[in-house]
């Protein structure tokens, strides 16, 4: 069970802690407590060793393909984090011996790792251990480890084994070619690998120093290599009441990092690089380097996002930190050719792959709290135009199509054709996803448009912006169907966010968000062809979209929109769900009963009913509501009071849209309960939930509620409304937040609401229908 | 610690036993325990995991490269020996809880590996637990698992988590496709992979079936497909001192299998055969084919060999035993296209490859127990002339050149090309052997030659054996460089068997052993072509071995033989070895010191000492003794007396020539301490030594001892001597091996020896230079 009280004073709701170790469910603390940089991140095994671990060090955008037959996943790279620890050749770990004072804790201010813990080992040597772990924030390359030992009993020897294993693999697949491994002055160690396919090469080095009783040491190290592995041992008597502390410096160097993606790379020049890095950041040692890393968070995140929050649950300021500490470590702020994996860095869960979970559930915390980051999200996509423009003609599609799962983004589509083999017949379950989830494409049309809308970055769009929306809408041109009876374009056979309905016709997500990516286009047509000829005319050698506009403007006036039935005000989420059968699924809908629907049903069943796995329909109203055309309050009302008793939120990605719907129709209670609950999903008691990592779109979620739920923030167009819907357990919330261009200090109590813009510049809002201007804090 | 003494009664000398656990000693069990029967190998790491363990389940002939910078090796194949057994949830594993009356052994009898334990939970529940495994000699493909459970405390739920587990890896080189995983009634699960580069397809099947206080139960399994992995779990229920048996059945097959080597080869169809196997298996249970397994070890091997003996130390006969123990579970009697590996079947150590190890040091056991396996061997080589005759004309030399390291027979040469990185230059290490190497080419002719005088089974000369010799002999003659200045050939910058001697010119044991190759073909090219002129032209056609002729008689003429000093008759090992400074190395001689010396030296150092590895010269001398032109007595002492104190033994091949030669020149009581030391390699102290794998060639010389060193039986061409030089610590020595044909019975005691013709027909010998001609006992 985590503890979330341990933080005291200054550290209050800064700590999420483990108060006793199991050794059998050790997945759960691995990845909600995971370090990362956006670089690369490290689940948090420990250094001692146990069965069921999972060591996972993940670094963005180096995928590989094992075999034909498999698709590119984030490769596991040798391991540095693990550390044999023995006390007179006693071996270290919890489940000998006995153990008191246990804690472990992630600091999420400081980004660190720390365990605390006084052993007694089977034949009654006692020892007090610390272990701090970083991944740096300031130097992306550097992973921190420190391990104190005290001796608490009469002289023993204390010895480490400890290296870089290269052994590793994802459940069995390896990645990489052997590589070479050197040692350098007894000290350095080096492993450079290349992977199998996409020819990455991939520098780990590490470095140790000794301290013992305060004083550096140098004691003659024992060295052993063997195949995909490297060692270096040491031993020193301590005597009773002495300390020693071992510091293990460690980087990572790829020739996918940025300062290498150039034609004229050479190996040997990242080598030296990398080399040098680790000399200097071993000579720097952990306080010093951990110092850079902790005021790189106080600066990029504390400071500058300066949120605070008041609850009379106090849990809600630590999981609100906590989620911004996971969204701080899983994008890749350096490199805009990498996007955020579904289950970020902290797993090998869904490969390192992008779905549509970064741009409606993650990018829009960026938009508003770091414009630039989003951008280079958004940029991601624009180099996977090669990608989805692949993807499109290899359909016979035109423009872009994008791939459902995403890799590198010259990868394409990346989605597994073939899930898990149906254990009862013996087939292997296919997954339409790759093929019939379509949305993603729009979903990615509408991220841009949103995103431009915040923050008015115009250079952004002239450069990528523009291309997408019309490489995009030129897809959907193509991919709709015309239907002779009805005299208007349909799109059949697809899943749309709700994957309980496989093939389903002319689903309401989609066809209402191809619409949108339609329209887009045809108004951006219009707009720069008319004013700004330079432009358009590049952008028109690019694109032929020209060429397209008479198709795009056809599909879009002529596309079947799902129209929302007189009386009951629904809209049916495809042609056919509301003729299905129904069924009472109360009981299948808390967190602990993810997928229990699946004990009593089986897919074909589930298909036939109206059982959603997440809000399809209301996500629809959710992000129509940030644009100039919202639907109307009472069809969301009606829409979220059919939608949600069908819905089993068994999608992480469900209870952040139903959050925040219902507070916008009023229901803060049952707003907040979701909110709760969608905090629950990695940090709650469930002790498997995350063993494949945590969840990054649910993560992203918790911000969206936070923003669009309570703060009540809506982007209509380049217009900012703010309507706060707080919760009563909610006294205070603030933050600053970006739009266009200007960094905005929002206050929210139960009592209204202040705006101030930090630069004194002048500031427009709506809110409750009235119009506000100034350049000072207006408070409501 | 190895206990030797708990096999009582009629299991005396028939157990190998461990009394107490460590988990951090595995390897040595794994590996001396290990299972097989010559198409599998089963390393015996224990059902519960630990975290060193090191599983293996290899399948001769199976080779796979895991990428173009490695060679090949046998792959891990999934394993289905993981059994995960709880009690009301807690996890049995020795490392928790406390246990009594321990015990695990091999029983080398009925070959049967044994665990028995009473263990108390961490809670305190009270289980006995009785584990056993075999790998079937009947039938082929199967591997037995039983697991008995009594519950001596209060009704408790006792839970099992098995399946098949393919994310083994050969430390980190995974060699299969991930594949397919099915299950079929809930009861049958079945993995089919592929090798990467091989192409070879395997296929796994296990099921389980459960007794409940005697009784078969079907309880409901709960069923878990993951990457790579499939496990069904079961929960039962148990009163106090109520009991479960669990019983694991698996059939391995593979595309490499005997019955499938066909063009038309379909997997489909090997899959139903496997499976027809497992269900088969299955129906039948542990104990019915766990006797037709006993049976088929007590009619091949122990009845047929019948071996015996009496020593003052009775640990002699369970020695002699674990030997043929070993030698019958690493032999691939089933297939010529397969050979030994110098760690056999028992672990990953040197990938499964066949070195002169098998020729020299095992095949002469075959050729007097079991000759059929003993032509299945040779014909593995024969098999292997396309790889030789590949690397012949890779190296510009004509014939056959063979690999100093074997895979499979097309394979050619695999031994790696690079070593371990010199951790202090950072250089990797060129391994010559696979260039340099050479003398393995004499040997491989000389064990033809060997075996033809043992059985005088012409067909196998006709169909392979005279190929064999022609096609070596063409490659000697083109080996050979002519040295104008003394107008002879010589054969310059080879290594001997001696590895601490790299690059050295005539060494002495390459130049007799190439010279013995070409003067066995001329010998048989003469024979061959004056007197059977239709078996000559098809051989001639085959070999063109009459172009060649002249030149290979001229090599055998003037080849340059180093000759022993006049007054002190040694041998040179080299041109410079006795040049070399001399260090006495008694300190790095015992069995612990392996590998010391390079404590203190580096590999040049010891290139410019004299000091062997092995014993170079007297192999030479051994192994000529051994044909028509054995070697004076008196020099044999000479050299032995000379080179003995320089070898260091490092080498596990080197202690059974020397106690051979021991006994030949009267040194009975040497003979027997060298005997002893070499029965350690395996069984004795040193926890580590076997860890990758049991020492193959080690464990033939065991038996080289016993025949040519204590039986004292030489082969001088097709004439027997028998010479017996028992030590004194043997009573009786009595077996029924094999010659020209015949199953004779030798029975040796100390004073005096008998030969008994087992099928009446005559029999001739020699001893102590006298003819004995009878088809009855002779006692001498």
């Amino acid at each position: 069970m985590m503890d979330y009280t341990y933080g005291k004073d200054e550290l209050e709701n800064w700590l999420v802690a483990e108060k006793s170790f199991s050794a059998e469910q050790l997945g759960k603390v691995e990845a909600v407590f995971s370090l990362g940089n956006g670089y690369m991140g490290l689940r948090s095994a420990t250094e001692e060793s146990y069965l069921d671990e999972q060591r996972n060090l993940l670094v963005n955008g180096t995928f590989n393909t094992f075999s034909s037959v498999e698709v590119p996943e984030l490769p596991n790279i040798a391991d540095v984090t693990n550390i044999k620890l023995a006390v007179n050749g006693e071996r270290f770990t919890l489940e000998t011996g006995e153990y008191t004072d246990y804690v472990r804790y992630l600091n999420i201010r400081e980004a660190e790792l720390v365990r605390e813990v006084d052993w007694t080992s089977p034949r009654g040597k006692q020892l007090r251990l610390k272990f701090r772990r970083f991944v740096s924030l300031d130097d992306l390359h550097l992973i921190g480890m420190k391990v104190d030992v005290t001796n608490l009993g009469a002289e023993a020897e204390i010895s480490f084994e400890s290296g870089i294993d290269a052994q590793m693999t994802n459940t069995g697949s390896q990645h990489f070619h052997e590589g070479e491994k050197r040692i350098y002055d007894k000290k350095y160690l080096e492993t450079i690998q290349t992977t199998t396919e996409s020819g990455i090469d991939i520098a780990v080095l590490t470095a140790h120093t000794l301290k013992v009783r305060g004083q550096m040491v140098f004691p003659e190290p024992k060295m052993d290599i063997d195949r995909r592995k490297m060692t270096i041992s040491y031993a020193v008597k301590l005597g009773e009441n002495e300390s020693l502390e071992l510091e293990k410096m460690s980087v990572i160097h790829t020739s996918r990092d940025r300062e290498w993606e150039r034609k004229d790379y050479q190996l040997a020049e990242m080598r030296k690089v990398a080399l040098a890095d680790l000399k200097a950041s071993s000579e720097k040692g952990y306080e010093h380097s951990f110092e850079a890393h902790k005021r790189a968070w106080e600066n990029k995140v504390w400071q500058s996002y300066d949120f605070s929050l008041k609850s009379k649950h106090a849990f809600d300021l630590l999981a609100s930190r906590f989620a911004i500490y996971h969204l701080t470590v899983m994008v890749p702020a350096h490199s805009d050719k990498m996007g955020i994996g579904a289950k970020a860095l902290s797993g090998e869960g869904y490969k390192g792959h992008s779905f549509w979970d970064t741009e409606i559930f993650i990018l829009p915390f960026f938009t508003f709290f770091d414009p630039d980051i989003a951008r280079s999200l958004l940029t991601y996509r624009y180099h996977g135009l090669t990608g989805a423009k692949k993807k499109a003609s290899d359909n016979r599609y035109e423009g872009a199509m994008y791939p459902w799962e995403a890799a590198y983004p010259s990868d394409g589509e990346v989605t597994p054709v073939w899930g898990a083999v149906d254990i009862v017949t013996g087939e292997q379950t296919k997954i339409w996803s790759g093929f019939i989830e379509q949305h993603i494409t729009a979903d990615i049309a509408f991220a841009v448009y949103q995103y431009y809308s915040a923050t008015n970055d115009t250079d952004f769009m002239e450069t990528y912006g523009y291309e997408i929306i019309f490489e995009t809408a030129k897809f959907w041109s193509s991919r709709v169907e015309w239907d002779e009876s009805q005299q208007r374009y349909v799109i059949n056979g697809v899943i749309g966010p709700d994957e309980y309905k496989e093939h389903v016709d002319n689903n309401a997500f989609t066809n209402y968000m191809a619409h949108f990516n339609l329209s887009l286009a045809v108004h951006y047509y219009e707009e720069l062809s008319s004013k700004d000829s330079d432009l358009f005319e590049k952008l028109d050698q690019e694109t032929a979209v020209s060429d397209a506009i008479f198709k795009i403007n056809e599909a879009r006036d002529k596309l079947y929109l799902p129209q929302p039935d007189k009386e009951s005000l629904i809209i049916p989420q495809d042609d056919t769900y509301l003729l299905k059968k129904e069924l009472d699924i109360t009981q299948y809908k808390n967190a602990d009963k993810v997928g229990k629907l699946f004990d009593d049903y089986n897919l074909d069943q589930v298909n036939e009913m109206q059982i959603s796995k997440q809000a399809d329909v209301l996500v629809l109203l959710y992000l129509m509501d940030q644009t100039t055309q919202p639907f109307d309050p009472a069809l969301k009302q009606a829409n979220f009071e059919y939608y949600e008793p069908r819905t089993t939120h068994d999608s992480s990605l469900s209870l952040s849209t139903h959050a925040i719907i219902a507070a916008d129709i009023g229901n803060k209670a049952l707003a907040y309960d979701l909110y709760s609950k969608a905090v629950q999903i990695d940090l709650g008691p469930n002790m498997h939930s995350s063993d494949a990592g945590i969840h990054a779109a649910s993560i992203g979620g918790i911000w969206q509620i936070i923003l669009f739920g309570f703060a009540g923030i809506r982007i209509h167009g380049q217009k900012l409304t703010v309507n706060p819907h707080l919760p009563d357990e909610w006294e205070e919330l603030s933050f600053v937040f970006n739009w266009q261009g200007q960094a905005i200090k929002l206050e929210v109590r139960q009592d209204g609401f202040s705006l101030t813009p930090m630069d004194n510049q002048e500031i427009t809002f709506e809110s409750g229908g009235k119009v506000y201007t100034s350049n000072q804090a207006i408070t409501l």
